[in-house]
């Protein structure tokens, strides 16, 4: 087997960098090894990607000496066609550990992590809240190996990937380009008797087709469409029911490129809007405005939410979920990053190179609006990454 | 809040039979409670259909009583769109109990079993390896209430699943329909120069917009195109290099309706084929016959996978890895059911009305062939869900 690589969207410097930030916090919090499950934590520290998360598998980082990357056998190529790691460490299980219920793939893992000395002495650091990371991988895992001391690592890799490079603010600005084609697709399909499946038919085209120059990934979430009654709440998908005259549809979408997301939310009418909608739809698009001017190095994510809350309450609206989240690498079911919200409580401090997608759903009873912007966090301020009018889209 | 519910896919009287089916296995196992947190379970027992498994929710099954779904407050909602549950059995966590390093929504959760007295009693059976049920929430549940006695209720829901009714296997026909249209929509597209991400819009086109009379939905799984080298492995997904006369590239797609899938397989060269793929391709689809006419009730899976196994080995090939599985509702990551497999050890006997995916996939040194059918057991065979020709096809 060569070690081909498949083109990686980032110079080995770069990995290397990322490496050592991780390894430095996990020097401060005494961690001798880091079991990182969450695939987006994966693909940040070694390129990895794949569809293979479905079973067990993880980056394993010590604090000295080489990264190691565990897989299921047949995904091991896989790892060495999209990682930098040599065929040493990559590690294949046998596919008869696969859905057993006698044997548990993280115990052939855990042998192997023994075998190369990689779980001795200080705690080893674990990603407790990673999807895909289940109790009983997490029991397999300390049976097998019960004299060892694991700990919650907490999100460390997360915070790690918080503050983004300069070639990954390109990624979001490329999938940002993407993403701008995508709303205008979905935008435009939807029209009275047209079947919302129709509609997301060509939302997807736009977002794997990309531009001529890149094309787009799968986003880590699939287009959200509520429509009429389902706008009141966020994340149903859609039917082959189709649109009606005098309904709203709120369209969640993205667009991802080499997993680099640039999220966006709009709202179109068919029809003549009701003033409800009208006025929450103008005041969030202010509101929008307002909370984006809050963002500069030095404040606060919950300074950034009191702009946004300040206003809408002077208009007698409140809204209870947090207003954004940290957003970046993803795989399904979550392009958030679960580091940094927009909301009470959250002290962050922004730093240039944070980005983050703003997302103001206000959720009726029985309607509802949406408008979102994904950012960057400048020097001065907010970059948003995508051009696209916020405004809702009426269309009689 | 009205209790309306969009159209659900079975009568109330199919639900209604599924639980009667989970209790009697939780009463043989003695639970007095089921917590299910795997959305396609939760889908099966109550119709719930929404893009929140990204935080944490569950529908919990008290041996009598009833039934109840929690998840977050916003997609609470979404539950009374989707379900036949009463507002008063659909439960929302407050948003701010979401990705906080000082609680969990496992531990409201915990509170509201407490309240409603379905914690009392019997074993609690869990999930222990659902996707989306982490170990911090499995410690913050077991924190929470400490005297409370969980056992891993192994894949209990799942395996209730594993027989099909008539209007399930009717929804995986229609499926069916679809993923015809989608390998033909993958095939016409991969031309040399083409580059691999415009198929795959074509490919992603086919499987949401669907036939004229039933729609797409997202299937678990995007579409797999590994091609040239990255056929020697499978779970890689797309570029936007081009495809090159030369080459082969191994299409592993599905069909999804209302959550049902029907996954199908298949590969394609670009120019002359060289003999090692054409002869293995050849034997593979032999051998694809072969198992597929062990199927009938009473045998074992493990039987049908020897039929494979001895007529490959007649021709001096080998496979490692299982060469298939149960297959239904899915939710990312995998539309695999995660009980039966088609390989050695697995006694499982065959009923009327299972369904798999069959998948003989081929993977190499640095080359590999893929052919697969979605079959649900008759009373005397195998009905292949999908009408495509299987052999390698070559565009010369």
């Amino acid at each position: 087997m060569t070690a081909t690589v498949l083109t990686q969207p980032f110079a080995r410097a770069e990995y290397d960098d990322r490496l050592r930030r991780v390894r430095e916090r996990m020097a401060e919090r005494g961690l001798g090894c880091l079991i990182a499950t969450d695939p987006a934590n994966m693909n940040y520290l070694t390129g990895y990607d794949g569809w293979s998360f479905y079973t067990p598998q993880c980056v394993v980082v010590p604090l000295e000496g080489d990264v190691r990357l565990f897989t299921r056998q047949m995904d091991a190529n896989g790892a060495r066609l999209t990682t930098y790691l040599g065929d040493d460490e990559i590690h294949g299980f046998p596919d008869d550990f696969v859905q057993q219920r006698d044997r548990h793939p993280m115990e052939w893992i855990a042998d192997e992590l023994t075998r190369h000395g990689l779980l001795d002495g200080a705690p080893v650091g674990l990603e407790m809240d990673a999807y895909f990371f289940t109790p009983r991988a997490y029991e397999a895992l300390r049976a097998r190996v019960p004299r060892v001391e694991f700990t919650d690592a907490q999100e460390l890799v997360n915070w790690v990937r918080a503050v983004k490079s300069p070639a990954e603010i390109e990624l979001m600005r490329a999938a940002a380009r993407i993403a701008e084609k995508v709303m205008r697709a979905g935008i435009d399909a939807i029209e009275p008797g047209v079947r919302q499946c129709d509609a997301v038919a060509a939302i997807y085209d736009a977002q794997v087709r990309g531009t001529p120059e890149t094309g787009g990934d799968y986003p880590a979430i699939v287009p959200m469409l509520p429509t009429g009654e389902g706008t009141s709440t966020p994340h149903l998908t859609w039917t082959d029911d189709p649109f009606v005259t005098g309904e709203a549809t709120i369209l969640e979408l993205a667009a991802c490129r080499r997993r680099y997301h640039c999220p966006i939310a709009r709202t179109v009418f068919l029809g003549e809007p009701p003033r409800k909608l009208t006025e929450t739809a103008a005041i969030t698009v202010e509101g929008l405005d307002v909370a984006l001017g809050a963002v500069r190095p030095g404040a606060t994510c919950e300074h950034v939410e009191a702009a946004w809350r300040e206003h809408i309450a002077r208009h007698g609206l409140e809204k209870s979920s947090r207003i954004g989240y940290s957003v970046g690498i993803g795989y399904p079911p979550d392009w958030g990053e679960h580091t940094m919200s927009l909301r009470p409580g959250d002290t962050t401090v922004l730093e240039p190179g944070m980005a983050f997608h703003m997302i103001l759903g206000m959720w009726m009873d029985d309607w509802g609006f949406e408008a979102s912007e994904t950012f960057v966090v400048t020097e001065s301020g907010a970059e948003c990454l995508c051009s696209f009018p916020r405004e809702l889209t009426v269309k009689r």
